[in-house]
């Protein structure tokens, strides 16, 4: 094939072959259960995933970081297995094993040499239909998560980044932190995680992928008895949960500046505007905003802010979508007297991208690195995993690299100076994180508010 | 083959085949530069690495932080490239390409597309060989330094480990933290680093590897010719200089307790004790031990402190290896309240490894870990470039992966128990950060000092 490959949630079986050689082969089981794999030849490893599309945003006032604290009591134990059980299987195969609850997501991964497929389908498996929920282990692992939270409050950058997304976000559920709080985890009840859990746990929306040394019509009568051992009727019929609304909700901005007043030696700095859905066909366009703009050393930010002016050792910029919103963001840390200042020069470098544009060789270079950084993350199977997971789950298409390098190809440095102008006309918020003054963003604050 | 290869210093060529069918190849030219690639077929890209045996500890009073600071100024231009080209270079093809300062070596490093090798041994060899040192960039890059030192000391973790090197080394040059201070940075001259810079990259000095899509003959020469125009006269012959001594040097510890009081949520809490040698025989079974005790989630640290009673999120064992000292160090981050009672716990772990040995079952358990871990490991060229300059610098000798294999199938529980019960007799030193009380570990100090 050369292009993109639709994954309709009705279409049994698919199968084709994806730039560089690898096979992707896709089943929708009856009973709703999604299989993907895609097969590196010459590959001695595996990744795979289990995931469900639930995240932090899914969740009801009062049940705030339940998918993330149900992400951790998966850990601890089923009728089979204790928690040092399903640790011992991972680790005795030197696997790396682990899982990661998102805003739209929750995945469990393990990575292992091929040999061990059979072991991480049994024990993944048994992980997400068989959860014992043991009320004791749920208390213990409250304490857990509390000391969890409690790390992420004593990194400055993560309180930055937390902050930035309620801005930014506004009341949008996306704008939640995905751990909730120390009060909502407190608070939370064990009812309550096991419902989160059977409501989000069923067939239709477990979604399982796999890539690297993987044979699919194996992994799929694996993956099949497991599920049927653990008591699932896969014979039942039920269509796949559909994909989210790619349709760009209605955000209010939070507050537009959010000062976190802390004794430290630096200030956490982001800025920034709502962006693109996931799903919005200027994505490729934004790669090549951000690489050009603060994706790399030889970005705009870097080379300002850092190399000419000494004034960060960190500074870059993101930009993360999803189902219906998505923002633009732009860090550095810095020497809280100087904030005022770096905000002030990281958003006239905006503006100077908005008014003046990029150039041939700016565009030339950020398709190179755009193009060269794919092909070396399709070297680990962890991304191609991830990777398939995100074509199910989000995109609803397998985009291939050969694909990708198309889109690439056709975005104009017109494209990137319109999305920047886009992006730099709507709201900015500033959330910071340090000892700084109330007044440290006076300077641009106000114009920002007016323009 | 199958065992180990030594790396004389006076060997001029030397070939072999490794476990899993890479050829290693090795050159010593007559300028001392040192050459050596390991050819993993049916690779795509490769990792490269500039290696000099100077590291933090080599520093003189007065020019603490050198070394890193040097570093920096290597990637801000030489006579043929501004710091903008030499992002460039790498960025267009989306390469990786960084630098790391340690303790005992300097690495500058990319990871690259096969095709991409010329280029980066043209950027790195003008980077390593020609680098402007400009005063005007030195100050910029003092500034920048300041930010990464700021960042790291808003970094509870980093901090608590930097208080830990010098608690459990006391005087010795491996105890002080590889950037330097604030202060040291600050009085950092132009002309010091400038020595440095002469004194420690010479071709006697410099180690180059490469793992992946590398073909030796075609490396050897790029690599000298690139040499040969940046100026170096690689016919004048020169010794490579001689790997440190591997003769545990008299370690007098520092503070046996320090507290650094924050304001934060968790206590970040290392405790340890002098460890081993990179070079000691016992390495293999420190690494059984190492796994066993706090190595993954089936470990005991792991087990008993998070899984059964849910007193911290991170928590783990480590045990780093230097030329003539090492240190193993048990970590957890947890409630400030609850942190004399971690710290007791974990080191009557300690004490019932060492007191208890251990069981077969974590025999087996650790031998899977390690020897899968490796093999997983190994499918990424900058583990295998890693490995190449370690053998080079530290070791004297290449351990393929079957011979790794064979070393651990010789490590007995007695072993390991003893092990334990030699690190645990020694002077054991505690770091902590956070908001402790002093008398925090008034319950096992007293103890430990007298045993």
């Amino acid at each position: 094939m050369n292009g993109a490959v639709e994954f309709p949630l009705d279409l049994a079986e698919l199968s084709f072959r994806a730039a560089g050689e690898s096979l992707v082969r896709r089943s929708v089981l009856p009973s709703g259960v999604r299989i993907v794999s895609e097969h590196v030849p010459g590959s001695r490893s595996l990744t795979i995933g289990y995931w469900v599309a639930v995240g932090s945003r899914d969740e009801e006032p009062g049940h705030f970081g339940s998918t993330h604290f149900l992400e951790h009591l998966l850990f601890k134990g089923t009728a089979k297995r204790t928690a040092l059980d399903i640790a011992i299987a991972f680790d005795s195969v030197g696997g790396e094993h682990n899982a990661m609850t998102a805003k739209e997501y929750t995945c469990y991964y393990a990575k292992v040499q091929d040999r061990d497929l059979p072991m991480a389908v049994e024990v993944l498996t048994d992980m997400l239909t068989s959860s014992l929920l043991d009320p004791v282990e749920f208390e213990n692992e409250r304490g857990v998560i509390l000391e969890e939270l409690a790390m992420a409050d004593d990194d400055p950058s993560d309180v930055a980044n937390e902050r930035f997304f309620e801005a930014v976000m506004g009341e949008h559920p996306l704008g939640r932190p995905i751990g909730g709080s120390p009060d909502t985890i407190r608070a939370a009840t064990h009812a309550a995680v096991q419902d989160h859990y059977r409501a989000n746990y069923r067939p239709q929306d477990l979604v399982v992928t796999v890539a690297g040394a993987v044979d699919h019509d194996v992994l799929v009568a694996g993956v099949t008895r497991a599920l049927t051992m653990a008591g699932w009727d896969l014979s039942e019929y039920a269509a796949p949960v559909g994909r989210r609304s790619g349709s760009p909700a209605t955000i209010s901005p939070g507050a537009r500046l959010t000062i976190v007043p802390r004794p430290l030696e630096q200030a956490n700095l982001l800025m920034g505007f709502p962006g693109l859905l996931a799903t919005d066909d200027r994505r490729v366009t934004m790669s090549v905003l951000n690489s050009i703009f603060g994706g790399g050393m030889s970005s705009r930010l870097f080379q300002e802010m850092r190399e000419r002016r000494g004034l960060a050792y960190s500074v870059y910029s993101f930009a993360p979508g999803y189902s219906d919103a998505g923002l633009f963001g732009m860090y550095a840390g810095c020497t809280p007297a100087k904030t005022g200042q770096v905000a002030e020069l990281m958003l006239s470098e905006l503006h100077r991208l908005a008014e003046h544009g990029v150039t041939a060789d700016e565009m030339k270079r950020a398709s190179g690195q755009l193009s060269g950084a794919s092909a070396l993350a399709l070297e680990d199977s962890d991304t191609r995993m991830s990777r398939l997971g995100r074509s199910e789950i989000t995109l609803g298409e397998f985009v291939d690299l050969d694909e990708a390098l198309r889109r690439l190809a056709l975005v104009t440095a017109a494209d990137v100076q319109a999305l920047a102008a886009g992006l730099a006309a709507g709201p900015m918020s500033i959330a910071a994180v340090g000892a700084l003054q109330p007044d440290a963003f006076a300077a641009i604050l106000p114009d920002t508010i007016c323009s």
